[in-house]
């Protein structure tokens, strides 16, 4: 499946993905689920080149009833290298313009060598005076469409490198720009493995501690130092949970990962409040939100267990949430009048929380955890 | 740093160790701390082909005060590339005898391209008559130690690949084997998230389920079969704790996931045992062993939280055996009367295990989780 551009880069005016005929339903189903816009489907073809080629004819305009017309510029991409950034595409559409054609590479990470017929060493390449040809490339349209018009069925059932064709039937010499290492292609079982890890530390990169005006605001406070400190390289802000344009709505539209504070209280008001409004913004269809519904509570005021037993129902909460991919978990802070206590108290909460934060895993949802 | 040998095969006779100036000290408490045998330690030298001729010399015997005695063949290999198996190095061992000399090769992922001087497009390879040299290569010794001694200082200082060595001074045409993905180079922040998956994967191949005679063994099978639904391609086994030569004396040794069944007790009894028995053979030193204290109680006779209050002291329990490595849990399933309520209980149950098994993350040290 080849996927022709990005999403969310305005200046991008029309994506066309490449699609077996057995997964053009899914694939609908996937634009219609997250509402993609501009996205056309065609069908690919049996080789890399020729599913290239028709996706070209389609973004040509000169198909019969086609809605496209034909661009300055295309960009070429493939599905499986899903972590690029949007100075990515700039940079090789804007050499484009300039060469003609342009491509991402980057350095060999092991040494190229020719076999023999007999499956021996023949010679080896010099590493260094070698690239990887990486994706995105780009070029004038009328470059690589006239390419793709000129090559060879051989080329179109053995070639693999867009960036060769431009050079072989146009003379264009594609400029080389170096590309970031999250261009990889996402090909053996150890590279999903990565691709996860990358997604969660992508949406664990800011954290909102929610607080209510009415309550200790001096408790959000020490949790958002506490939070800071074991958070490297998290983002930590805090507001107050309300219905209209309040102070967390806009944080509410970008961020994964919730801390909802109640002190001195078993109930579930401020996290009930928190869990509507992530409902409106619908923000989970994409990911999955964490809520934790943090409870400060003095320890050593009766049995712990009394106090758990009114926040045990957290669990038929954390089903409803569920739902929506939202994983609510209970956690509990001993709001101790020793300092040394509630600091570390409050550190063994912040490494909880980093933890299920990073992991959102929804084996833990429902659990009421005691810091 | 280059390791010329893996630990835990039996036919490798002595491994050598380049390791810069800085590292010795880190490297000999490594090998203290695990334990290994039959190392030596060589000073790296600046690229990595000083740093295998400082290695060879080491093996080759004729340094003063060697205890080391000439080897018919070595293995060269990349601590970058921790996952080979016995059977990648037989391979290429076998080779070596054949041929002179043998390297592990993989397909080419990406297209490799020769830039021009001005960073565009030369000529790019056709993909499949080209193959990545991985590692482990093995030589008879004296063709790659020939090879070292004639070689030039630029091919010291520039060149990047062993069997090159070999065939240009000593005209053996190393045999390419295929190697199995898993010889991949750990480079990038990536990929060692990729190998931490990988190794949370291959300690997590195998779950012991500790039950007491004494108990209801019933409980014991029930619990087995829902693991055994739950986690694909996990061996579930199950035995009974005792010192003396017991049955699960041979898994302790090669098992870092238990589950240690109480029924309807509010003790650590049988979870104490088991965990007596783990520091008994030491196997936490490697990797963190989790283990599970699995309560079953009847949650409709009287509040959940009143059971839970002599479970509290998991805390304490856990934070000793985090010293040891072991990341304990406990784990209420509800022993319910009511069969589907059983049946579901265990199958939470199951999900909590399998990915705390997984994740191995000791934030959720001491926590005692509700299925």
């Amino acid at each position: 499946m080849y996927m022709y551009f990005p999403f969310r880069v305005c200046w991008i005016k029309d994506i066309v993905v490449a699609v077996t005929g057995e997964n053009i339903e899914a694939m609908k189903s996937i634009i219609q689920k997250y509402q993609h816009k501009g996205i056309s489907l065609v069908e690919a073809g049996v080789t890399r080149h020729r599913s290239i080629f028709n996706g070209l004819k389609v973004l040509a305009g000169d198909q019969p009833g086609s809605r496209l017309s034909r661009p300055e510029v295309v960009i070429i991409h493939d599905a499986v290298r899903p972590f690029f950034e949007e100075d990515d595409l700039l940079k090789v559409v804007k050499a484009a313009k300039e060469h003609g054609a342009a491509g991402a590479v980057r350095p060999l990470v092991s040494t190229v060598i020719s076999p023999s017929t007999e499956g021996c060493l023949d010679h080896s390449l010099e590493r260094a005076r070698y690239r990887a040809s990486e994706m995105p490339q780009a070029f004038l349209f009328d470059v690589i469409y006239e390419a793709y018009q000129q090559c060879s069925d051989y080329d179109l059932d053995f070639g693999t490198e867009c960036l060769q064709l431009a050079l072989k039937y146009c003379g264009t010499n594609a400029k080389l720009v170096e590309g970031s290492p999250d261009l990889w292609k996402v090909t053996y079982k150890r590279d999903l493995y990565a691709a996860e890890s990358i997604i969660k530390e992508r949406i664990s990169q800011e954290i909102c501690i929610v607080v209510d005006k009415e309550e200790k605001e001096h408790i959000g406070h020490l949790l958002e130092a506490v939070l800071r400190n074991e958070l490297n390289h998290v983002k930590v802000t805090s507001g107050v949970p309300c219905h209209a344009g309040g102070s967390i709505q806009h944080i509410i539209e970008q961020c994964y990962s919730f801390v909802c504070v109640n002190v001195m209280t078993a109930d579930f008001q401020n996290t009930q409040k928190l869990l509507d409004m992530l409902e409106e913004c619908n923000l989970s269809i994409l990911y999955p939100v964490v809520v934790f519904s943090v409870h400060f509570l003095d320890f050593e005021v009766g049995p712990l267990s009394q106090k758990m037993e009114s926040l045990m129902w957290i669990r038929e909460f954390a089903i409803e949430a569920k739902k929506r991919n939202i994983l609510l978990c209970g956690l509990l802070i001993n709001y101790s009048q020793d300092e040394r206590k509630l600091q570390e108290s409050l550190r063994q909460g912040a490494i909880i929380i980093a933890t299920l934060m990073k992991e959102r895993n929804f084996a833990l949802v429902g659990q009421l955890l005691v810091a």
